[in-house]
């Protein structure tokens, strides 16, 4: 178990699941790249290691985001919301965030009752995440 | 029940409790302003008045962002996510997002082991939401 600083750990409200809402920003452009999920180990690893780790839901594990793809998250600055159920992540995306190979998840905005895709794919997914 | 064009619908995975994960960004300077959630109903009802409403898990309600503060959010874009489980609201925010009175809700930075406030007040909560 990695540590938190107290006054951090003591600022966030971790969900019945342990789970705090992260959502993460490349820090420079403002582009909102993707919203994941962290326990208090994740943010324990982040704020030590300065690199993003999330919980996830789907495998019931932590991972460091880019491990399998590369497209490492660097952490530059970590934000509580106010009633502490929410972090925001200042971070330097290496490549893209979407497993899609598109720089952000939300690439697909609600426009005119329909849905339309308003970013490319700019990496092959192949290549980031192998063929099988 | 407002409707959903039926392709944007589609694309919004809600969870067990019929929510999804909304985040409010200023369409103008990036800034990422809120955290909450909206269920099927708040969706219908952003995308019809262009106007953001959220689902209060507290409250068990719908609300319309300003109701009572007159700090609305008029829709700019939505955006879903690539798993359907978040949207990213562009919006113009009036005033201040924040119910401290701050322009946005992430005020407080994790830096050096502290918790450190980044925003200030510019907004009275008592002139926003009453003495009482």
């Amino acid at each position: 178990m990695t540590e938190i600083p107290a006054e951090i750990l003591e600022a966030i409200a971790l969900d019945a699941n342990g789970l705090v809402c992260a959502i993460a920003q490349q820090h420079d452009t403002g582009e909102v790249l993707m919203q994941a999920w962290m326990d208090r180990e994740a943010v324990a690893r982040t704020l030590e290691s300065r690199e993003v780790w999330y919980w996830s839901r789907s495998r019931k594990k932590l991972w460091c985001k880019g491990e399998t793809s590369g497209q490492t998250q660097a952490l530059v600055d970590l934000r509580v919301d106010c009633d502490g159920d929410a972090v925001l992540l200042l971070v330097d995306q290496k490549g893209v965030a979407c497993h899609t190979g598109r720089r952000s998840c939300f690439y697909r905005a609600a426009r005119d009752g329909r849905l339309t895709e308003i970013a490319g794919v700019v990496a092959d997914p192949k290549m980031l995440y192998g063929d099988s």
